[in-house]
């Protein structure tokens, strides 16, 4: 298929990582690239560090800019160009370009990588200015714009995931008096409460309120502007509501075109990321994968699997074979000082597997005891009763704690036992770690109570 | 075996961990150890950084002193009792106590667990005062005291392995001139050429100066005291010589005792810990232990290896029955800023093997490019030939990059091929590595070369 033309939807980590990947291995190869807004290939995660002030060149944020793609690796890439239908049975797509200017371009391999875009329940207000959900860069840069003019003095986030957190950082180190409501007990409801709850504490030693186990119900607003957040216990006055209750896929284009979706709305694909619907693939935050530990569908929006189902895309659309296994859930993050990261299922997905699980947790040095910068480090691990299988950990502790996370992710991967946690020779010096890992502390810990 | 005395020969890592899973497992078991020194349980690899005054007590270097073992553990511990040889016929130890004091004690079973020694070759005048090796605490303690006493100006550092590094930092440290004689082109001999070339080079950074492709000769002394290192090209004037050529077993009393020795004469055990003679075991850095990837023996001196052997150890002298499954040869160290680790099988091994295999070497960051602290990391990655098979790698990089190791030191245990490791879903966000972690970029560049 070196001659088909290839035409991709969405410019950011599944789009152009497919992108490169097809030019590196086919030259010649026809690729359009749509997107909708000004930028290609930035990182969205980088967004929060950007607005809490770490750097002052958003560009930073850019890995290759469209003029990059267009003079280094000859892909026709067109920015501010919207998709709105596809229409597979003609192969075309149909282009908005500005405001009125519409057009149509075939293809004969399209790869939808639209994405995905903060979750917001339909509440009154929900469209007042200062209310800001990140996504894209250009969410981002309106953000920075409106504390830059606006000089907001305090702040409301809503929801305690990822996003959440690192906003309210963001936003306690530019000085706001910060909020966070939760609609759960503890923040960060990928963690087991127990975990979380420290999690909560460390937002609160930063300075961030607390209103946990209560319901954004409405926003308020004067002139146009939000002037409060209003939960199903109270009203919080504000110049700044951030979204961080997770995320939808940008699916729109699959739905209408009668694309099979999976989890959560994503696009199904298989592990070649194919959709449904013949000659067209999808891939990123907009599409849906599987649990390696469960094998069953799974929706979860993040940079390294967006980048990984591109690659896989590419490679699969220039001509190779590549497939995406799945995931295992890990994912990582970073409270001011506090760390925390958590891989493969958490207790709630296991009661509702109705997995018969045992768990222990652990509170362990970072390094050496006696070694400076020593601090504390708590690690929850799950394994399957019985066979000991390994089913997930969680981590929190203080620099150099989270990063842990990767030996596990590596060890579910493998299928490996508690026991063979336990066996592995990881590294050790006194700056690193005491000399038994704290992830091998839990495991000596969890094999007791198997 | 309930009723039957244990006596442990050592009361560091290995004897210690041994000694505490039997009490554990047999409350009542009578269990004697006999430890030449005045320390229990202490952490050898802590000495450096006690030495480079990074803290002041060196009793923090101690986990547990023979009072608590004994008050805590009711384990009967006796310092300054050195065993002389050991009887099998009669399953009896010799022990001598201080300078004269002879006594013997019979066994039921015996766990050798003496260590090692640092290496030095037969040249003259090796014995002068200010030349030291690091083994024991007791060891560590008489540089101390040298260096508060004699106030030496200038070292020599003769060996360029974790020690020898690591005493090299903590001698600039506390303001000495320091030098570090190696043999091999490089220092740091577990790593590649290519590789230890960064070590050398963080070495000079920090004002060491190295004598590469030179070897120890002899030392020169006046009225006892070394005042030069002879190597082959040089005479190096210095107040103190620290010898970091490695360490050899001790196991003299196995081989007075006709007990198997195996790689680099360590005691040879089966994977419960067993020596060829009956009823008698060894652990810890006097005994050998096997490659998990090659399945050949090997030894290698490592306190996480000490530790999980006594802990093999005891389970089995318990009652129990516990394996140690080997090693695949994990470590990490650091100079100053520079981070340091490797696992797996070096090139000049897979030669030596005849494996058939391709490397790749990728420089990356170790965090998102944009996050502050954002520094270098070097990955070099070694993987089989056509099956693609991990072998190995090696990492050096600034603060965050060494502990990536365990990822790798994992999935070769899981026999893991390049291509899984790329499918690993490890942990990302911006304070913590570039959306493709380094390790994954290794295993990227090298899946083209295999």
């Amino acid at each position: 298929m070196s001659e088909d033309r290839i035409v991709i939807v969405g410019g950011d980590a599944a789009g152009m990582s497919a992108a490169s990947k097809i030019r590196r291995e086919q030259p010649k190869r026809d690729i359009l690239v749509l997107e909708r807004t000004a930028f290609t290939s930035y990182s969205a995660c980088g967004m929060p560090y950007f607005l809490g002030g770490l750097f002052d060149d958003f560009e930073k944020l850019i890995a290759r800019s469209p003029e990059t793609f267009r003079e280094e690796y000859d892909i026709d890439v067109r920015t501010r160009h919207e998709v709105i239908p596809v229409d597979p049975s003609n192969q075309r797509v149909t282009i908005r370009m500005g405001r009125d200017k519409v057009i149509q371009e075939p293809y004969d391999q399209l790869l939808i990588a639209t994405g995905a875009r903060p979750s917001c329940p339909e509440i009154p207000n929900a469209d007042a200015a200062g209310i800001f959900g990140l996504s894209t860069l250009a969410s981002g840069l309106r953000v920075h714009e409106f504390m830059s003019t606006k000089k907001p003095k305090s702040a409301v986030v809503v929801g305690g995931g990822y996003i959440g957190l690192e906003m309210a950082e963001a936003l306690v180190r530019q000085g706001l008096d910060v909020s966070l409501v939760q609609r759960s007990p503890e923040v960060m409801g990928t963690l087991d409460p127990d975990m979380g709850k420290l999690v909560s504490q460390a937002l609160r030693d930063i300075g961030v309120t607390l209103y946990l186990e209560e319901q954004l119900e409405a926003f308020e607003e004067k002139d146009g502007a939000v002037t409060a957040v209003v939960t199903s216990r109270r009203t919080l006055p504000t110049d700044l509501a951030i979204l961080g209750m997770g995320v939808q896929p940008n699916a729109e284009l699959a739905t209408k075109a009668d694309i099979r979706l999976g989890a959560k709305g994503a696009i199904e694909v298989d592990s070649r990321m194919r959709t449904s619907t013949e000659n067209i693939w999808a891939a990123g935050d907009c599409a849906a994968t599987v649990h390696r530990l469960t094998g069953q569908p799974v929706y979860i929006a993040l940079g390294t699997i967006a980048n990984k189902q591109g690659v896989v895309a590419g490679t699969n659309l220039s001509g190779g074979d590549a497939r995406f296994p799945g995931v295992v859930g890990t994912a990582v993050s970073k409270i001011c000082d506090v760390e925390v990261a958590r891989t493969g299922l958490q207790e709630k997905e296991l009661r509702n597997l109705d997995i018969n699980y045992s768990t222990a947790t652990i509170k362990a040095k970072t390094r050496a005891g006696y070694f400076p910068g020593a601090g504390p480090i708590t690690v929850k691990m799950i394994a399957e009763r019985i066979s000991g299988r390994l089913l997930g950990a969680q981590i929190v502790g203080v620099e150099g704690a989270a990063k842990r996370i990767d030996i596990v992710a590596t060890a579910l991967t493998a299928g490996m036992t508690v026991m063979d946690l336990i066996d592995l020779d990881l590294s050790y010096a006194p700056p690193f770690s005491p000399v038994w890992d704290p992830v091998q502390t839990a495991a000596r810990k969890l094999v007791k109570e198997i």
